[in-house]
C-alpha cells in the first residue's frame, strides 16, 4: 500500500476538523457576546467560512503558496491552487484544504475582537482582504519554502505566529480604530465588563476547538510517517491542560471565583501557545508553556483593558500575544536549539525577529483594511443600531426566542409581505410586542 | 501493510462522522422551530437514530442491497446485513456501519418539514416506512450494481438523488397532506413567517452537517486508494461555500438583511447540490453548482410558500430542490459526459429520468406513508395539542427551563406519584405555575 | 507502508474524539441541571480536561501502566508515561493520549450526579484524587497485563467496569454522603424531579457522545491490522439504538409521555453496556443487550430515588448499573465463552467477581474521597450557596443573559474595580438587577 493514500485520508479528515473549529468559533463568540449581538457573530463566522473560503482560493493562496517573488509574495496559482506541486506524498487538492481551514482561522479570531459594533458590511470586506492580502503575505514570507523569514530558519510549526499572533494584532488594530462599545469605559476612568449571553455554548465552542486543535497541530506534519505526530498531538493537550489550569487558579486565587470566560481564555491560550513549538518541544516545556500561558492571557487582559481597546472575547490576549509568546517559546524550548535548552542564541533570535515582523505588519494590515472600510462601506454601526443591536439592525431576527411559551408573545415577529416576496422584520423588537400581528 | 486496514479505519470514521450529523440536524431543526416545539423535534431525530436504525438493519439493507430482483428490489440479507459479500476490500461491518448513516439521513430531511404539528406516533411510522422500504427500494435502483437506474448509467455519487431529494419530495408529499401550521397561512392569502426560536443553535448544526459532509461525500470512495478523494471534499468545501455566498448576497439585496435562516439553507443547498457530482467535476464546476444551489433555495422557499405547503425548516427548497439539481448539474458539469463539457446529451438524458422517478416515487411514498399513518395512529397533532405545543403535550416537558434565576417560579415543574413510580408533567406549565408543589 | 503510520492516525484520532466527549458530557449535564447551576458543571467538565489530565498524566498513568507491583499497582512512569514500552506497533504518545481520554471520561462521570450543591473546590480534590489513585488501581487490576483480575481472564474490552462502573459507584458514594438537593425529597417520603434547564443542549450532548463512543469502543483496539473495529463500531451503534428504542417505548408505555431525559439516558445506557463486549459478542447479541439495558436505566432510576440517594442526571443508573450489566453480559454473550453461547460457566464467574470488586472499590472510593474533602475543603456547598445556585456563589455569572433584549435589565452584572484589576460579580443576581450600574 502506498503512503499516499494515507496521507490523503489524514489531511482530509484532519482538514474536516480544522474547517469544524468555526463551529466552535461560532459557539465561543456567540456565547461571549450579549444576547443582541449573538446572531451577528454567527453570521460573521458564515462569512469567513463562504466569502473568505472562495477569497482564499481564488487569490490568497496563490500569494501564499505560488511562485515567489524575492522572498515577499507569490505570483501564480490564482484561481487554480490545485496546480501546486508539492514535494510530498499527498494530492494537491488535500493540501489546499487543510490551507483554507488555516485561512478561515485567521479571520475567526478577528471577528470576535469586533463584534457588537462593527458594520456587517465593513466585516465582510475585512475578510475578503485578510484572505487575498494581508494573511496569504506574511504566511508567504514564514511558510513558503523561499519566504524570507523561512529562509532565516523561523520556526513555527502550525502557525502560533501565521496565524494566531497576525490575526490578534489585525484584530488589535481595527479594534482600536473602531472604538469601544458603548458603555464599556466610563468617564471616569472605570471599566464596564459586559456579562456574557451564553455561557454553555461558549464553554461547547472551547471543547470543539479543543478538538479541532489536535488536528490543526498534528495535521501540519501533512505526512503520516512522520509519527511523531502523537507527540504534537500530546504536547497539544497538555498546553491547553496547563494554560486551563493556570488561568483556572489565578481567578480563584486573585478573583475570588473560578471565572468561566477566563478558564476557557486560558485552555485557549495554551494551545495558542504551544501551536509554533508543538513538534519541536518535551512534553515538560509544553506543560510550562502553557502554565505561562495561562498566565499571560490574564495580565494581556487587563493591558488590552487599561489601553481603552475593547475587544469582547479576549481575541488579542489569546491569540495575539500567546501567539507571540508561542512564537518566542520555540526559541527558548527547542530541544535542538532552544536558548534554555541548549543554550544557543540564534534562534531565539529569529523568532524574536519574526514576532516583531508578524505584530508590525498585523498593526500595519489592520489599520489598513479600517481605513479601507471608512472610505467604502463605512466601519462602524450607526449609534441606533449598536444601541439596537446588530442582530435586528442587520439581521431582522433576535438570536433567541423563547419566550412564548411564557407569554402572550406573538409567535410571529415577521411580517410577509407576499408582492415582494420581501421578509421584513419589525425596526424594533419591543414595537412588534405591542402591535402584534394578528 | 494490506489496503484493507486503511479502508476500515478511514470508513468506520467516515461513517461515525455521518452518523454525527445527526446532531446536526438536531440542533439545526430545534433551532429553527418555535421554542414550544424544540423537544419535539429533538425527540425525533432520536427516533431517526434508535427505532431507524434497527429498521433498516433488520429490513431495509436487505431491500437495498441484497440479492436483486428484476432491477426492482433485493431479497436477501434481512436481519443480517453484514453477510454482504463486497467486491471492494472493505470488512462488510464498515460498509454497512456507513450505510446506516446514509439510511438515517434521508429520514431526518423529513423530520424538519413535518415539525410542529405532525403526531409523534405518527412519526415513528414514517421513520420504519422510509427505512425498511421506500429509501431502500430507490436506493436499490440508484446504488445497487444491479438497479435498473443503475444499469442505466445514471451517476449520484453520494446521493443528491438517493437521499436528499427522496426525501425532500417524500417530506413534500406528507407536509402537503398534513397541511399548515395554525396560523401560518392567511385567509387573505397572506403568510405569516414564525421566527427561529434559537439561532446559534441552528447555526451549530449547520456546522455540525458541514463537517460531516466530509465524510459524507468523501467516504463515498468506500476505497481509500481512490486519492481523488481529497477533490471530493474540496469540492463539497467550495460548493457550500459558493452556496451560502449566493444566498447571504442575495437575501442581502432582496431583501435588505442578511437572512440567517436562508444563508445557512444556501450552505446546505450547495452542499446538497454538490453531493451527486462531487467525484465528477472540476473546482470551477464545484463553484458554480454551488452558487446555482444558493439562488434556487430561495426561489424554491418562495414557490413552496406559494403553493401553502408549510415547510418549517425549508426542507424541502434545500434537499428536494437541490438534489435534484445536483443529480442534473452532473449531466451538464461531468468531466468525462457532462453536457456542457463535452456536448454529450447521453448523461443528461438518464439524470432527467432518474430525478423524474425519484421526485416521482418520492411523492408516492410520502402520500403512502400519510395515509397509513390516518388509518392507523393518526397522522396530525390535535388543535389542543399544537397549541399547547407539542413539548408539553407529548414530552410533558418544556425546551427551556431558564427564568427560575430571575423569578420566583418553582424549580420542580414535576410532581412525581411514588406509588406508580410515574413521572407526571403538569398538562399546561402555566398552570403548574400557579400551584407550585410547596 | 508500515503498520505504525497507520495505527498513529488512528489512534491519535481516536484519542481526538474521546476527548471531545467531554464536550458531550458538559452540553449534557449543563442541559439537565437547573440554569442556576449549568456553568458550574460546565467549569467542572474544564477541571476534568485541565487540572485532570496533569493529575494523570503525572501520576495516575504509572500507577496504571507502570511496572507492576503484586498485581496491585504500577510502580513507575510517574512524570513520564512516553517512556512506557509497548507490545504493539503503536507510539507510546499515542497510547498515552488515549488513555488520558479515558481517565477523564470516568471523572466526568462522576460530575454529573454531584450537580447542583458539591462544593467546587471538593470538585477539585476528587478530581485529583480519581485521576491519580481510585481509577488507575482499579485500571490496573483490569488492564495492565500483569493485573490480577486481567490475570483470571476477566474480559472489559472498552471499560464498561474499568470506566463505566467505577465512575458510576464513586459517583454513588459521593452522591450518597454529599446529600439530596434541597427539596429534592420531601418529608413525606415523596419525591420532586427538577425540570432539565435545557433539551436541545442536553440531547446535543448526547449526539457528541455518540460520535466520540465510536472511537472510544473501535480506538480500543489500538491496533488498525484488527479489522474487527468494524463489528466493533456497528455493535456499538446497535446497542445505543436498542437502548433508545427500548427507554423511548417504555415511557410513552409506563409514563403516556415520550420521556427525552430517559431517552437519551436509553441510549448511553446501551452505549455503556456494550462497551465492554463489543470485540465478543455478535450483532444480535449487542441488540438484545441493549434492550436490556434501556429497560435497566428506567428500574435503576427508580432505585436510586427509592433509596434517597439524589442524581441529578442519572449518572449511577447509566453508567454504575450499566456498566455492570455490561461486564456480566459478556460472560453471558461471548461468541467464544459465553454462558448462553456456549454452556460455558467458566468466564461469567470472572466477569462476576471483577464486577463486584470494582462496585465495591468504587464504594471505597467514593467514601474515601468524600471524606478527605470534609476534613479538608468541605465537601457541600453552604445552604445558602446552594439556594442561590453555584453559578452565581462559585463563578460570579449566571449562564445566559438573554433577556436583556426584551427589558431595561442592565448588560453590564459586573462591576469592575480599576485598582485592583478584580472582576468583582454581585452577590447575587436579584440585587444588581435593584441597583443597575449607571
Amino acid at each position: 500500500m502506498e503512503l499516499i493514500y494515507l496521507n490523503t485520508v489524514w489531511i482530509v479528515l484532519a482538514a474536516a476538523m480544522v474547517l469544524f473549529m468555526e463551529g466552535g468559533f461560532c459557539l465561543l463568540e456567540s456565547g461571549l457576546v450579549r444576547t443582541k449581538n449573538a446572531v451577528n457573530v454567527t453570521m460573521k463566522i458564515f462569512v469567513d467560512l463562504t466569502v473568505g473560503i472562495l477569497a482564499f482560493w481564488l487569490i490568497g493562496f496563490g500569494i501564499m503558496y505560488g511562485e515567489d517573488a524575492f522572498g515577499l509574495m507569490g505570483t501564480s496559482l490564482f484561481g487554480n491552487p490545485e496546480k501546486i506541486s508539492l514535494s510530498i506524498e499527498l494530492p494537491s487538492a488535500a493540501f489546499v484544504l487543510f490551507q483554507m481551514g488555516f485561512a478561515v482561522a485567521s479571520i475567526s479570531i478577528v471577528s470576535g475582537a469586533v463584534a457588537e459594533r462593527m458594520s456587517f458590511k465593513a466585516y465582510i470586506v475585512t475578510v475578503v482582504l485578510i484572505c487575498m492580502i494581508i494573511y496569504p503575505l506574511s504566511g508567504h514570507w514564514i511558510w513558503n519554502n523561499e519566504g524570507w523569514l523561512a529562509n532565516l530558519g523561523m520556526k513555527d510549526f502550525a502557525g502560533s505566529s501565521a496565524i494566531h499572533a497576525l490575526g490578534g494584532f489585525v484584530a488589535f488594530a481595527i479594534a482600536k480604530i473602531l472604538g469601544p462599545r458603548k458603555g464599556r469605559f466610563n468617564s471616569d476612568g472605570s471599566t464596564n465588563v459586559f456579562a456574557p449571553s451564553n455561557i454553555p455554548l461558549a464553554s461547547s465552542g472551547a471543547f470543539v476547538l479543543w478538538f479541532g486543535w489536535f488536528a490543526f497541530n498534528a495535521g501540519s506534519t501533512l505526512d503520516a510517517s512522520n509519527t511523531s505526530l502523537a507527540t504534537i498531538a500530546l504536547n497539544t493537550l497538555l498546553a491547553g491542560a496547563s494554560g486551563g489550569t493556570a488561568a483556572l487558579f489565578m481567578t480563584m486565587k486573585k478573583f475570588g471565583k473560578a471565572d468561566p470566560s477566563m478558564t476557557i481564555n486560558g485552555v485557549l491560550a495554551g494551545l495558542v501557545a504551544i501551536t509554533a513549538g508543538c513538534a519541536f518541544v518535551s512534553q515538560w516545556s509544553a506543560i510550562i508553556i502553557g502554565v505561562a500561558s495561562g498566565v499571560i492571557v490574564i495580565y494581556a487582559t487587563l493591558l488590552v483593558d487599561a489601553l481603552k481597546v475593547d475587544d469582547p472575547v479576549g481575541a488579542v490576549a489569546v491569540h495575539g500575544f500567546n501567539g507571540v509568546f508561542g512564537t518566542i517559546a520555540v526559541g527558548l524550548f527547542d530541544t535542538s536549539q532552544g536558548l534554555f535548552t541548549t543554550g544557543d542564541f540564534s534562534l531565539i533570535k529569529v523568532q524574536l525577529l519574526g514576532s516583531i515582523v508578524v505584530v508590525g505588519w498585523g498593526l500595519i494590515g489592520g489599520t489598513f483594511i479600517a481605513k479601507v472600510c471608512e472610505l467604502t462601506v463605512g466601519l462602524r454601526a450607526s449609534v441606533r443600531e449598536e444601541e439596537e443591536g446588530l442582530d435586528m439592525s442587520y439581521h431582522g431576527i433576535p438570536a433567541y426566542n423563547e419566550l412564548e411559551l411564557f407569554t402572550d408573545l406573538p409567535t410571529s415577529l415577521y411580517d410577509f409581505e407576499e408582492t415582494t416576496g420581501i421578509i421584513v422584520a419589525p425596526a424594533n423588537n419591543k414595537k412588534s410586542l405591542d402591535k402584534p400581528p394578528s
